[in-house]
């Protein structure tokens, strides 16, 4: 199913949710694409166009029902199920995501937080014991977690990854420096700090 | 200058800055498009193209030499200067980006980190003392901060903007989960973690 979509439109889409959520906080029931265009800043004929691809048409005079909007989007993401997560790297970084209460809100749970540096094996975070990573693998497969969350050195993100790989875990959520390649039963997406800060610096010199 | 480098283009740079330095401190000093493309995941011709946008081409049966195209894209990148960075919003986040050192070592120095929790402040993280965030507008003024790091909750994100806004800081590194626009002498750069989490689960649905 919506094999059609495009990846362009595909990185629109948790802004659109993010969006929409927010409209039904305040209540609002329903939104035109020009409303909507004015609050996120895309032209209201790419939001239509955007929202049509996945079958979704605003009414003349009506616009989209904000809430079945936000829940076709939300099957799309596939958002209608929980995730287990397991952070690996329970530095500051780690335990800063493992506080996040936001992930928990969308579906994403945190089951399990690993680490090698004998200070914090055994420290709670969020509830959560931080356990030794030489017990990762069994924990992994046993969990049956859905994604390994990259919080550790980058210098060993290659063997914590040998290691996920073998675990049936099919995503890996990396905060290394390193990229790591989505193979074929497991993908990767990153969030390189660095490089934002760099995008940052270079906007800043822009005129 | 280089003002006629796309974004599209841009989006990429700290992605070579990246590698090119990994190279290096691998002993590495000349390198082919094809060997970095293989290494990169980009097709050769992208990376001609993209380095001869900023005039580095690479010479038949030598390639490029990576410290200088490293330096250049530093350069491009305004790698070249120092920048002072506020963190607002003493959390979790924002003490783990304060405890990042990969930051400084591309010269981006944390100058200050604020929160209104009293339990916080006065608390030392990575040898900066957390301060109270009423004294906020007169020590980026003083400070002359070039950017603000926002990792205070989103309701609070407005507020800070409008007190950022007038103090002279020309940069928003924002993390929560409200949009801020840029404006005219302030960029805004985002880093959405949970817009991030959706992409990856859809990915996780998407075959």
């Amino acid at each position: 199913m919506h094999e059609m979509i495009s990846i362009s439109v595909v990185k629109r889409l948790p802004r659109y949710y993010r969006y929409l959520g927010g409209l039904l906080e305040k209540g609002v029931e329903r939104v035109s694409s020009k409303e909507l265009s004015e609050l996120m800043d895309i032209t209201a004929s790419q939001i239509r166009q955007d929202f049509s691809n996945f079958g979704c048409f605003g009414q003349q005079g009506y616009g989209y029902n904000v809430g079945m909007l936000k829940d076709e989007i939300g099957k799309i993401l596939g958002l209608t199920r929980v995730y287990k997560l397991v952070i690996i790297g329970a530095g500051n970084l780690g335990q800063a995501l493992a506080a996040n209460s936001r992930f928990a809100m969308r579906g994403f749970e945190i089951t399990g937080l690993f680490d090698i540096d004998p200070w914090l094996i055994g420290k709670e975070v969020s509830g959560i014991k931080i356990m030794h990573a030489a017990g990762l693998g069994p924990f992994l497969v046993q969990d049956k977690t859905d994604i390994a969350v990259f919080t550790m050195p980058g210098e060993n993100a290659q063997d914590v990854a040998d290691c996920v790989l073998a675990s049936g875990v099919r995503g890996i959520w990396n905060f290394t420096n390193v990229d790591l390649k989505s193979t074929g039963h497991i993908k990767v997406q990153s969030v390189h700090l660095t490089d934002s800060l760099m995008t940052l610096s270079y906007m800043l010199n822009d005129g």
